[in-house]
């Protein structure tokens, strides 16, 4: 950590500064500099809060050296994580999982169907939504513990695991049981309330990346889930929040080798939220594969103007089908499969 | 809402679409354009689903007229709110509301003091974290129910009603019991099933703008709480995301008259997360009671250098008097008092 | 066009207002909604000044249908556009061009040097610069007059066409005489006296999108180039500013199939500066040519840590040379090639 | 200036790099860490390219302690500097400069009226367009020329200094012979060309931030015009672009606090552009001079609805005198007059 003072500061607070932070087990080196003065620190700098250094009138600034993360960290951990959703591997250099399935559950006829159609493609896993982060109150809030039902009826009917939405720690015992990677929705991203809960989960977790939070943030995210004991994460893209205004959100892909430096954690890519237009689905999914995702989350229904949400992001079975052609030959050209 | 189609729809296509929005009651009016066709409906547009309407391949943009939210409209209650949190009135045209309090509750003891000092230099409120959302595990995370009662304390000592964050469901009966005035974070903006829940509590809710939501998702949360039937809103701006790099987030003060303009819930400023840094806070401040805001809640420490979080934009106590100050002089300029 | 009035405006008003549009030439549908009533305008809606109908206090809102752009728009010319640069052929379904070079142009010698690894390596084009937007004063500002000399020589020794930014009219001669493709760079974006001068121009321009424009500001930016007389543009995507901090913009891969939609201009990509991060330049080419693009422009230094400007983002030639390899298995993947 | 270097790095490139800084006449202190090492640099640092030094495979990340401006720096000048345009001061701690006029200048009658009516309501200097940077090539470009002579013609008839937006190097003569004060517009905050070209007249420079650039460029940019030799420059806030979609940009008040701290030249809002909407006018105006502006600039138009350009964001004279009285009220609380 590296702490830069004003100009004038006097000579005695430099000395208490310096004293602070050996009583805490901290080595200092001082640089005197022409405008400013410098302090290096050695040591654990976790035990010091940023903001209570800032608060002394003479700080100019403090930056940090050492990333903030540690148990999700490539510096610590330098093979890549595989992670186990109900037998299917996601992580590593090999297969490239790929997650299909309605933005809603509807039914159970729904699920069993469209599961059907996603495995026939080419998928591995079934998505579907069961509780619904609205915008609005009035808007459908999913089917609940109905949707989650008729997921599981999908996952014996096809032998695919299956990846929902978990709200509310009220739910925990209910996706321990049913569901197979417990997803947690960008606008959870921050509420650590619920990272907590899942960290003392079995089931993986599937960490969507938040509508307008940094790389560090999100990865600080996983940090809370692996602390509490979980260290089944695989981080999830969905897009940021940008001025543009022909796309929902911007898919950010540079966070596939970002992470992939950072992190031994797997990482996959959502066009369909990212963008919110079906139309821009598979170009996106074929970048994402060339840029070295681990793999892809796709919304799929039969009848997209019937979906009852988010119909417009929806590919139907063939056009989701030609994806997982297409992206399976890209695979192979980076070394991979699909 | 006003519905356009791409050039070529066949009219097939658009008598089908005529039919399916009159078979949900609504009227409908075709006007045919050079290149597109739009279609205006009038009637209650909240039944149809935007994105699935936007499924239908031939519909090239959706928009909506009206605004998506009813009981935080200005539109259908004219007349301003004023809502009473524990004798204090918020909003309305008369008394600005000042709260001042620590980031992080340390101590009984720290708690009754800084509530002196708060209410001597003029603050009517008291504000205090128990239950802490940090960025990193690793970080102080609260002192958790002993914060909220070592508030009661203060409130005891001093009179004033306090405020401080619910961060989960499973502490509701503690805060009913103890908390005048709940806070919802930034980052639970849009916890939608903490947002239902708190719209069953009888206590008023502080609902904080998100990192970086619009001021329209901002209202839809305040309907959620509404539509759970607590109307007791009030609004906190405390800063979005942006670029600069200079400020901790971007304080956004022309949500003040928007606000005033789209709803009739008050709306108050919190300098202190906006700016991240205490040397901003005054002037922050006084633009915010001159652009019209109903209130302010301020950080104050009396020992900021040693405060266990946020001491870098924590006001001592002589500076928050001279903040309160400052600002009455300020409100009667524009006809009130605080 | 689309506008809005407000509850309660008089019907004398709303009378005033369909006689105004009908004097302009343009047919005036009229909704009366619950809330608002709505008129639908038909006709070249390109004379209206939207800003203007907002200055009417009882319009709550105005919407445009029509997209604000003609000689730009794939509507009224649905062939792609293959831009001749110096021989070389960009857009269209077939070949991507690979464009390659230093950041600053240092001498003659490097010049030429670079330009052969570049060729060798599988590039069809040398990029340089030799007038630099600096942040700062003080720091390099390109060689000027020397550098495009310097460049013309690589051309003369390789083949190769040359780009190279132009930052004021008065080198409108100078590069009309040496460069091949006129870039104009994401600073000047919006220069609008610039964009009105390459216009009429005879060489093609390199058009990078603003560090914070929408697409829609981009396109009307080409449009004010083809408006003048020069219909030869490329769109250049070279990443946004967000607040994310472990890559220097973000880099948007939707434009290109949205810029496929809504324009016939090809579209390239410049994976260096919107990482800024020579570690990540490679997976993002290989995703920006999945995801559709027309090209890449990358930097390329044969000693980097030594390089006059940008060293941090800049690919060593067998670095570089290995990106086209891979890159053009994924072209032929997608039906192109490379 | 502080460089980590990557963990692992040999020592023999650690001597490397520290005998490259100490040759450029930099004494150089190296901490070792437990994950990375630290260099700490004193000296002359702006002799170095942080991209360069970013280009070394063994460096993980370079920081600045020091600002990278030096004339504009408070550091270095610790008065505030006071500007005079045409005989009016701007800036230092008295009096509050009100500008006003339309955004284009339509006529000389326009001119001259609009002028008469921005001072008999209290402004002291008259803003106006000739010369406009607008989106589309199809739009109103101003009258030129006869713009500018019109302004000259309000000059004469009120005595007032007059301020208007400089677009190329070409009109360089006219504005020195005819303007008072030269605005950059947000568009070319960083067309270096043209700062540079500013930076060598003798008229001073209303510099208007860039759309979504930090603090710390925009006053890089003043720092181009000062490095030119023209001392003479007032920053002007204009709003910077986010996801709100309710205001035209985001109104960014805490830039006059920071820019009072960092540095010496005055700053003035402009709270038309920033909101796009002449309703937000008002009480953004009082906030920004309860913040601690040198100046407002506002858009006047006694016809807003039939205005050539902007008119949703301009008062009509009677509202702008509003304004300027009860601003005057709020500057006197703060010990200053307007």
């Amino acid at each position: 950590m590296i702490i830069s003072t004003k100009r004038g500061t006097p000579a005695a607070e430099l000395d208490k500064i310096i004293r602070e932070f050996e009583a805490k087990g901290l080595s200092v080196t001082m640089i005197r500099g022409t405008d400013y003065n410098v302090f290096g620190l050695v040591g654990d700098t976790t035990v010091i809060d940023e903001k209570q250094v800032r608060a002394n009138p003479y700080v100019e600034n403090v930056q940090r050296v050492s990333e903030p993360y540690k148990k999700a960290n490539r510096l610590f951990h330098e093979v890549d994580s595989i992670i186990d959703v109900g037998g299917i591997k996601v992580g590593g250099s090999e297969k490239i999982a790929v997650i299909g399935g309605p933005c809603s559950i509807e039914s159970e006829e729904q699920a069993v169907r469209i599961a059907r159609e996603v495995k026939d493609a080419g998928g591995c896993m079934l998505r579907g939504g069961a509780y619904k982060p609205r915008t609005s109150p009035y808007a459908f809030q999913g089917l609940g513990t109905e949707g989650i039902l008729a997921m599981a009826a999908a996952r014996k009917a096809t032998g695919m695991p299956i990846v929902s939405e978990l709200m509310s720690e009220d739910k925990i015992d209910e996706f321990e049981e049913y569901v197979d990677l417990v997803q947690i929705g960008a606008r959870n991203m921050q509420n650590f309330q619920l990272l907590k809960a899942v960290g003392k989960m079995k089931k993986p977790v599937l960490l969507k990346r938040g509508l307008a939070n940094t790389i560090e943030e999100w990865i600080m995210s996983a940090e809370y889930i692996m602390a509490g004991g979980n260290e089944n994460v695989i981080f999830c893209e969905r897009g940021i929040r940008t001025f543009e205004k022909y796309t929902r959100n911007t898919l950010d892909l540079s966070v596939v080798p970002i992470l992939k430096q950072k992190s031994h954690l797997p990482v996959i890519i959502d066009p369909s939220h990212a963008t919110g237009d079906w139309r821009l689905v598979e170009s996106m999914s074929l970048a994402a594969i060339a840029a070295g995702a681990d793999g892809l989350i796709i919304e799929v229904h039969d009848n997209p103007e019937a979906a009852w949400s988010d119909g417009a992001q929806s590919l139907k079975p063939e056009k989701f089908r030609a994806v997982v052609e297409k992206g399976r030959k890209i695979a192979q050209v980076i070394g991979r499969d699909m």
